[in-house]
């Protein structure tokens, strides 16, 4: 079959590249660095977006929109953010082009150079802080919690379709309080909502943390962390929300009246996820014959292929598609009918494994004698006869098993890869291994840096809420003490 | 109240400003000529995403996304498109910022400079091509229904809130087909949907015609608009479909093999609307009082306001208002309970008339000891007391009510705005008086031309499916003959 994918074994970085672009979600564009996601994966990620989006707005979060370029200027108002975010970006200098006096096209008018250079938005928190200026003069005006769904751009030197590219879609929530306690109180609200995204709808199991100071957002006092473990040990970072105290009211002079009558600047978070997400379900699922979506994602839930030879076995199996259809979609079930006459049906079996539709129904001419159909589940490959009366219930059921199931399957792959290392020699080996190291760190960024330098392990996170964390011990590094164990990976 | 608005007939464009302003739907931002999307006008932009994204999926479009940027060179290839987009565009040239050498904020890096300026796309259709130069080889590829939600820029010098901004939020659909017949009838299609959308969404009239060669997309072989009536008579361009022949084909050199083995070009369309349709929205309802919001577009249905002295009344008043409420949810509607106490009643109902919510709803003490409930709707500003048993039915019918009038409304004024006009001198004083005049035009750009440097008129649209238009007579200008009368106006 022209389709076939590398094998994870052989090179899992190309069996993702292949992937991706194999089963239609993604290409290059002609434009360096920036994909063209398509329709495949693009109803992928309505699905995911759908899903956050009732999610943020059950929180209270109403979704608004910001300009697309952010004056120079602004960024030099945040130390911290200027650092992380200015750099490396698209840099619009011109408004107008005009015919080449050569005549070759069109070149940029040189008359037409801005007096400030826009930057075309790596993230939001400057125009949208210069904004919340206007908005904010009292206690009544607090909190406010806007998200945007928008692109940005971030001129990365290596790219790799949806994990990291030049230009991204995201949302972005940027939300102001009037107290430090609310603020943080919201980013933990938010990670918490990521999480559970993560886990019942993208059936990723993550580990939910803070971010060592060195990892954090610039210009956050606090970041919170999703992580995930993809098939090859590896972390992916899957969603982060931030605490940034007063900087970004500091560097905005954003202040409000509180009920006392005094003057205080305000509180904010911002937190994200983007079509990263993308690539994290592809990674985590996958296997060697394509991709395996989660019921709640899969743009196609049930693929029906008819088998058959002559016309008139072709016309009564698509009849009886039909019917089945039918009764999936009352149920709320996106179901096609693979009527595609030019192709085999070994062939369409191979291309909906690809393209990981969780489930496939088969019927044959003696199926239909027998009034039954062929299941095939995409995350085990088993195949079940089954009776077609009664089969929008058999169907229902099995999606919700394929769903827990696939979660359940990445969860135990997690947890066989996370081990308790105690010393820097062991370290040294287990990390190459791949998985999430959980060991002692004495908190100082010098130590961080060292292990990074030498072993290219960065800590994922500090987890919250783990048990198996909290313990007394010494650093695997400098053998200084420590009050936690943290997660040590190599990252995407 | 802080929050009055200019009356219409004292000034108009100040009218519009000052509402979308004071209604909390967009403002200024720091950027030239960029706005802000506040949470309120971005919950109707979002409905209005909802309904469309809909009608065009049943029509077979899928949605994907493509590059912000496009190189300059590809604006290159279609002489008349460069011509029409190309000029006011904004220009990244550089990829990088660095510390300023002065020590004062960041400047660009002189080393950053891109090998091929990119443009940050005023439409698509050249990033598109090129793409779909990869997706279409044979007649089996065909046809291909993409449609992308996205954010555009045009260097706009005059700029208006949702009218006219630098950069928008719009869709595009960009269709290939293998015969030209086939993209006439999609680009037939789908003007069709957007005229259904904005009759029975937006409660908007329309007339759908083509526009005049000068008129049309650059690069289009004809364009079809949908084109509304505002209340100071003139017209909005409110959604526009374009058949565009081979000619992107043949600059970015897509062909397939028809199911005869020979190459040919592929035949394409494209279409759009933008957030330019809440401009349309705000000035065609609009009232005195502010907004006018469709029931089928307000984020908010109804709202309900109580009316109490003591705190025993406001608890007993906002119990009931629980109850009403839930049976509204019930049926779909949404609903806002306004118990905020620091606020007058008559404030709010100020405030709910000015964001257009279409229904209202005051329960006051003696309002609950008979049992009934004040409603007002807001297209009227009719006041009504009805029972609160059967409230649900009589609001979810008065909500089919305010939709069905305030479309009848818009109907009414534009039809007794519509005049045909057969002479010179009375067209140059009619065209004065706003409205849409229907006259005779000789069929020549040069006439069309002087009919608009004389009077600012242009040609919005010649009709489809007017009866009233398909007859002979002599164009007002020049006299030739005319086998059907087109409509002029003074346009946004």
């Amino acid at each position: 079959m022209a389709k076939e994918v590398t094998k994870r074994s052989d090179d899992y970085s190309q069996w993702y590249d292949n992937l991706v672009v194999k089963a239609d979600l993604a290409e290059r564009s002609a434009v360096r660095g920036c994909m063209v996601i398509k329709p495949y994966g693009y109803a992928i990620w309505e699905k995911m977006q759908a899903s956050l989006d009732a999610m943020f707005k059950k929180t209270g979060v109403q979704n608004a929109y910001f300009p697309l370029f952010i004056p120079k200027s602004f960024f030099s108002r945040e130390a911290e953010h200027v650092a992380g975010f200015a750099k490396e970006c698209a840099v619009v200098t011109h408004h107008r082009l005009m015919n080449d006096p050569d005549g070759k096209g069109v070149v940029v008018d040189p008359a037409a150079k801005l007096e400030e250079e826009l930057i075309v938005r790596p993230t939001s928190e400057t125009i949208i802080w210069s904004t919340y200026k206007n908005w904010i003069t009292s206690w009544r005006d607090l909190p406010i919690l806007c998200n945007q769904w928008c692109n940005v751009v971030r001129w990365e030197m290596r790219t790799r379709l949806f994990l990291r590219t030049a230009e991204f879609l995201w949302q972005e929530g940027h939300t102001a309080h009037a107290t430090s306690k609310e603020a943080e109180a919201k980013a933990y609200e938010m990670v918490q909502v990521y999480a559970d995204f993560a886990r019942n709808v993208l059936a990723l199991p993550v580990v939910v943390g803070h971010k060592s100071p060195n990892e954090r957002f610039a210009g956050a006092l606090d970041t919170l962390t999703i992580e995930a473990m993809m098939q090859d040990g590896k972390a992916l970072q899957a969603g982060t929300s931030h605490f940034l105290g007063q900087n970004f009211a500091k560097s905005f002079d954003v202040q409000y009246t509180n009920k006392e009558g005094k003057q205080e600047y305000v509180w904010a978070t911002s937190w994200g996820v983007s079509t990263r997400l993308m690539g994290a379900l592809i990674m985590a699922h996958g296997d060697d014959n394509g991709l395996v979506l989660p019921p709640s994602l899969a743009p196609i839930q049930v693929v029906m292929v008819p088998i058959y030879k002559t016309e008139g076995e072709h016309d009564a199996i698509i009849a009886k598609m039909e019917e089945i259809k039918a009764s999936l979609e009352v149920g709320g079930h996106s179901v096609r009918i693979d009527d595609r006459d030019t192709l085999r049906p070994g062939f369409k079996f191979a291309e909906w494994e690809l393209k990981g539709v969780p489930v496939r129904i088969a019927i044959g001419p003696r199926d239909l004698a027998n009034g039954t159909a062929e299941l095939a589940r995409r995350d085990t490959c088993e195949k079940i006869s089954t009776q077609v009366e009664g089969i929008a219930e058999t169907v229902d059921q099995l999606l919700k098993d394929i769903q827990q199931n696939i979660y359940a399957k990445a969860l135990a792959f997690r947890d066989s890869n996370i081990r308790k290392v105690d010393s820097w020699e062991e370290f040294k080996e287990e990390i190459k291994k791949g998985g999430f190291l959980l060991c002692h760190w004495d908190g100082t960024a010098e130590t961080e840096q060292k292990i990074k330098d030498e072993t290219k392990a960065t800590i994922r996170c500090i987890p919250i809420d783990s048990a198996v964390c909290e313990e007394e011990g010494k650093c695997i590094y400098s053998g200084q003490p420590s009050h936690r164990r943290v997660i040590f990976a190599i990252s995407y």
